[in-house]
């Protein structure tokens, strides 16, 4: 497995050069608007430590990341009125993972609408500042 | 949501009425071989305190569940010389819960080798005894 390479978007985002469409932040950890959603909702939980992936973090922010992760997921289903939530966390390109900062994906879903591929383009902008304003609606 | 329903499988599993190869155990969680593996070495984490998914768990046990995931995570890809891992956790039947006790899924992954389908049929019990032994012998 290769080195935390700190040149990646998500790094970035943290750093706040790249602007992002925020949920939810605090000391430990960032949620944002996947900018390629599989469902209106898509959220990325991201650890600010670096860390590549679940293979190489550090076990002692788990706790905080997965209490973020439930957050989220039970916003998730309230925001958008789902059915039910879908996690996934990826690690390496095999492991289906795209950016390489570790990142946890909560996702919306709603009976009988299967995701959408993951390469199905960029969403519209002013969608996902109306989604981000959903989320911070329900966590207060 | 509905509340936790005790005659689920997996609470068999973990009081012992039905069997399961294991590959790990301790006081707070069990982590068996999946019988429809989506890939050689899939494997569940789970949790011994009984809650129906992420959205009703109770976050003090989360720190314990994922560095689990991570060490069985980390396993698989030595055990099953994988390039990558996947992590899925799935919240409802809308969100691709079929079991309704909390788990995460842990699947090796090859380059090129997308997963099987989750309908793709019971695993061979002798090619389960023998992935569960390759995870404890990585496991020590």
């Amino acid at each position: 497995m290769s080195a935390y390479d700190p040149d990646n978007i998500f790094a970035k985002i943290l750093s706040g050069d790249i602007p992002s469409q925020t949920i939810f932040e605090d000391d430990a950890v960032k949620v944002i608007m996947d900018v390629m959603p599989q469902a209106d909702g898509h959220a990325l939980v991201i650890p600010k430590a670096p860390s590549r992936n679940l293979l190489d973090a550090d076990a002692e922010g788990f706790s905080v990341l997965f209490a973020t992760v439930q957050k989220i997921a039970i916003a998730a289903k309230q925001a958008f009125q789902a059915d039910g939530v879908t996690v996934q966390q990826f690690n390496e390109a095999a492991g289906g993972q795209s950016v390489f900062h570790l990142h946890v994906h909560v996702i919306p879903r709603h009976e009988g609408v299967p995701l959408r591929g993951h390469a199905g383009g960029m969403a519209d902008q002013d969608v996902l500042v109306e989604h981000a304003a959903r989320y911070r609606a329900v966590l207060g």
